[in-house]
């Protein structure tokens, strides 16, 4: 069963129907652990490898191994998404900040200006670089990346960081691209 | 067997060796047909989960079937990418304009002011919505699809422009963020 | 007496101590009112007369007769302060957004984007002036305020639009220069 | 008496007549002192109230106590006032540069580019510190406010700066939005 | 014989000594008539023939015939010169302003927001051109050709109008990159 | 002979027929040597003056003598020709930072990113002040003129690379203006 509530996007754009069966497995989980089945989701089940390849990337950024905590991949998400004001990614994914770190306050610095947040030298450095990297990527130089190094962490964290960060420049465009509205639940959700 | 040339990145993360049968015979598949294996999916092939989420995405994106033309997807690439400066992004698919037009003044303009180019409506709508989402996703708006569907643009051409556009506007961060060096072959190639 | 809570700016400023009989007065007010001392006038009160300044031009801007409704002003407030990112404003007048609305999603998307609210004809105009006033007001023309009259808006409406979209750009700058901390209680009120 | 000039702003709002005695007092020693009544009293005088709290503010920032002279403060004025390009601002306060330092060209200086001007480290620190903050407050820093120690101010010193920079945040953004007209006496006074 | 000031920029490059007899009578010319030779021509003179490809396009833009009149033309020096925040052409060419119109108000609104003077459509339309050329040059397009042509400018028009902006971006860039010190004459003249 | 390609602008100013035998001596040459005759000198041709004073300076600084050596002041002219997008002078000029160099990627370098190429100090502190001077010219400071000379380079110098760089900065917006085309021989050339 899916979301009763308006469309999520501005597109018509309706749901494969019936889903496949391992569509509708993953949704039922979703909404079984959830509460919900996220509106992203929904919105890439027009096409079923669409919604595939989405998922298979997303899951392996933000849910796969990584020296990059869930907590501080949900922050990059986060303040990429405050960046670029996307509606949908900073509702959401800053319900994730909530929940993931157990502090309200954090959530909302995310949203509204890192830059006021008292953060580490590592997790400060680390979303400087995700900022600059979304609103001038063309200047990365390896200064940069030394910077990331100085602060402990390694390549292989670089790349993560930088894919997660990427990974969100890709979906606010999406998201606003076609208005894509989140979930109700996201909004009063570890306040 | 891969690239003799130096490293594709600036980070030490190489492909893991062996290699997995299912990746050696892709990357033999590109060699045969392209003459070489592009660097950025040696670049990923340090991690295989990493580069199949990545090829899986790309290839759904730019080579399965929409009513945009492979042309016109590699178009918005590469307007896309000269907005961000991506250095990889417009050597490679700036090759790609070039041959799949057989008009490589086109993909010039493409690199250098795509507002230069003589195009029809429909070919100017879609870069320029490509291009806004680019610069300025937080002010999309219904205006904005609307000008796409008065060109002729259905709903699921949106979100295929759209999905174009946002996933260049992830991979040209990536390339910056790493320092990714595309093939040599790509420069001389289709002039 | 006052906020046990650490100091509410980055500047060594303490209060005037004892506080002038009608200062305290009016704290007390705020105290058995709101629950607190909203931080921004404990941030003024090293000096009674910036403070009582700030205080009467607040109180005729945000409180006083207008045609521009309450919640109107705050709405103002919320998207001068989110285009300017100003820590202390977003989460209070966020938070105001929230209750004279009874609406905590209008709250969110003043501060995430208000372009993606649904909004009438005439607050989106509004919305639009005091943004374009916060980013670029040496463009205002007279065909921008002939869009606030078109809609409906008075000069008298203009000079109330424009005078509080003009105080949070100040209140903003104030508030950042010496990184103001909004009251705790903020946060979690009206969601 | 007041100003026989065009009326000074693009909104029809015409001053209470007859003012209160307390007002017409005050534009009388105007008058008597200036030779005229600035015309953003006279904007003002619509409302009485918002007349007296503009005054209010402005008396206490600009000519109040404070380590900041009033040169210094003027200053910071029309450096404000230039990058938001205000035509009223930059005139009134541009003269105001000009007779308080008696250096015509410092006023000149100040109008079209600060950083070409010769100044000490304190003053340069100042304005670009103002400079900072009505282009870019949102990244205001520990950093920024610890220049400002380096080079002797206190911080009572920087409340001061960061209240008079805001100010003119704010009117500059009040008289564009109101297309207000300095008066004519300024642009010869003081070359 | 030269300027007695301090030397016009910040680069040690003496005039030639002596000047070429050609040289050395226009500069004569320069006195009788100015009663000062412009600091910009003693910043040329180390080379003769940089000096005279300068004033050979100068004179050409500047005094030549054109049906944009010689006001037009420093009106447009002016825009361009204070959205680059040149001080040297800010300062000669807007007093030129007030000479020429005999306005000395012309002047000061050309420097300081040219969108605020009463303009008729064709010298608007004009400016606006000559601004975005400034700030966008890459958008231009037909339709701001023919925008010129509809308030009246002929093809060679368009041509000088955008000469002359053009111009003036590479003498503000020459005057901003070595420091160059306008004549003090030019401001206390034509107020 | 001239072109017999399209016109080489948007604008309906033919060459002056017959042109000047000077012009067209010139003219000569350049087909002999060249193998075209520029468009841009076509463009110019309509006015024997404009053409002659655009001529001399072109000459004087691109051919004259410097230290700068002529494929440096390539550089230069493409570097900040990619900033304002200028069709027509990155396709020609592109062209000459290839055959100068014998170095095809370093002409795509410069047009795509020249922050991405492996430069020497020297060279990258020179692109570095050229492309600043293009974007912010009005921020040039001291500082930056001493960053030359750390690296080298002598006032004279720092003349001649900012006169290149602020000469483009003319003929990039004229070609804009005007929609300048370049000579499609430049496409194919040293690739």
């Amino acid at each position: 069963m899916t979301n009763p509530q308006s469309p999520p996007t501005a597109l018509d754009l309706p749901m494969v129907d019936p889903l496949p069966e391992a569509t509708q497995k993953y949704f039922d989980v979703c909404t079984e652990k959830l509460g919900m089945i996220p509106n992203v989701l929904q919105a890439y089940a027009f096409d079923i490898d669409k919604l595939n390849s989405f998922t298979a990337m997303y899951n392996d950024l933000m849910l796969g191994n990584s020296e990059i905590t869930k907590l501080e991949r949900e922050m990059i998400a986060v303040v990429v998404s405050s960046i670029n004001r996307c509606w949908y990614c900073q509702v959401a994914h800053g319900a994730a900040v909530r929940q993931l770190s157990g502090d309200p306050v954090l959530g909302e610095r995310m949203v509204m200006n890192y830059r006021t947040a008292d953060l580490d030298a590592r997790q400060r450095t680390m979303l400087d670089f995700a900022a600059a990297l979304t609103t001038s990527s063309a200047s990365t130089s390896e200064a940069d990346r030394q910077a990331l190094r100085d602060v402990g962490f390694s390549d292989r964290d670089i790349f993560d960081i930088a894919s997660v960060a990427a990974f969100f420049n890709m979906t606010n465009r999406v998201a606003s691209a076609i208005d894509m509205q989140p979930n109700d639940e996201y909004h009063a959700s570890h306040r």
